[in-house]
């Protein structure tokens, strides 16, 4: 507790590569759970919303890399329990709610919740890139961005229209 | 993989209780970590962004207590991972940028990885009410969604105008 001073001075380079490496491990999971996310999901249209989003989100795995490669860093993952904890809500429902009429509406929720972890990071990352002059890095990530908040806004619309009114009904 | 039809019929009553609990657990559990970080960060308005916070959650904890009450159940959380991998990650970041430059630029960004869960969530449950026809619980609902998101506003703000600016001139 005492040798505060020993601490070497971590910059906000450390903070944005370390959180690189965060949301690298965090989308390669997500492409690991999203397939059995589709699998698990009983509407078309649920199904096809995580498999686009499968498609996404490989291609922001390979953006990551673009942005490794910029900084002249290798493209490494580093344990995010934050997207640990998430798909661990995500699998549950699928446990819990399996066969049953509200399963699609617990799913779309979860993939929600991963949407705006991602939000969140992006944003972070993006405020970073710029602050240190890598604004090449930034607009990468800024494709990204744009791509979770439009997946989480299609979430929103099936979970409004759709999804939850089914599991409504039928609960009824 | 054969018996599905054996699961019981959950619905989005079900879905609903269970996100309520969800963030339950969340939210007390919050309480507990930003007493944490405020007592961890640098820079004066961070600590006081952090202290406001608190003040709104536990308000947000009660509003919850409110909505159980509407729904005629006791009020009871559900261990939440994700609430747990989010705060392990802030509590992270206080130990490898104790003392460092970039401490309060990671801590505002792990504070902004709790509302965008919370963001996610609140607005599910906001959803689910209305579907229910619990407008009350609705109405409750939304008024934390909004102390949430002009939280998130706030931290954005801080980020980008004070800490990280302060993170990078310290680290060059």
């Amino acid at each position: 507790m005492a040798a505060g001073k020993k601490t070497p001075i971590k910059g906000l380079e450390d903070l944005f590569l370390d959180g690189l490496k965060d949301i690298y491990y965090a989308e390669k999971k997500i492409t690991k759970a999203l397939p059995k996310m589709a699998k698990a999901a009983q509407g078309e249209e649920v199904v096809a919303a995580f498999e686009k989003h499968l498609g996404e989100t490989q291609a922001q795995v390979q953006r990551l890399e673009k942005v490794f490669e910029l900084l002249g860093e290798a493209a490494k993952g580093k344990t995010c329990p934050a997207i640990d904890g998430i798909l661990e809500e995500g699998d549950e429902i699928a446990q819990e709610y399996k066969g049953a009429s509200a399963l699609d509406a617990g799913l779309v929720a979860a993939a929600q919740a991963v949407e705006h972890y991602e939000i969140a990071r992006y944003g972070t990352l993006i405020t970073w890139a710029e602050l240190l002059g890598q604004s090449d890095a930034a607009d990468i990530l800024k494709e990204t961005l744009a791509e979770e908040e439009a997946t989480d806004e299609a979430l929103s619309k099936l979970g409004e229209s759709g999804v939850n009114e089914r599991a409504m009904q039928q609960a009824a």
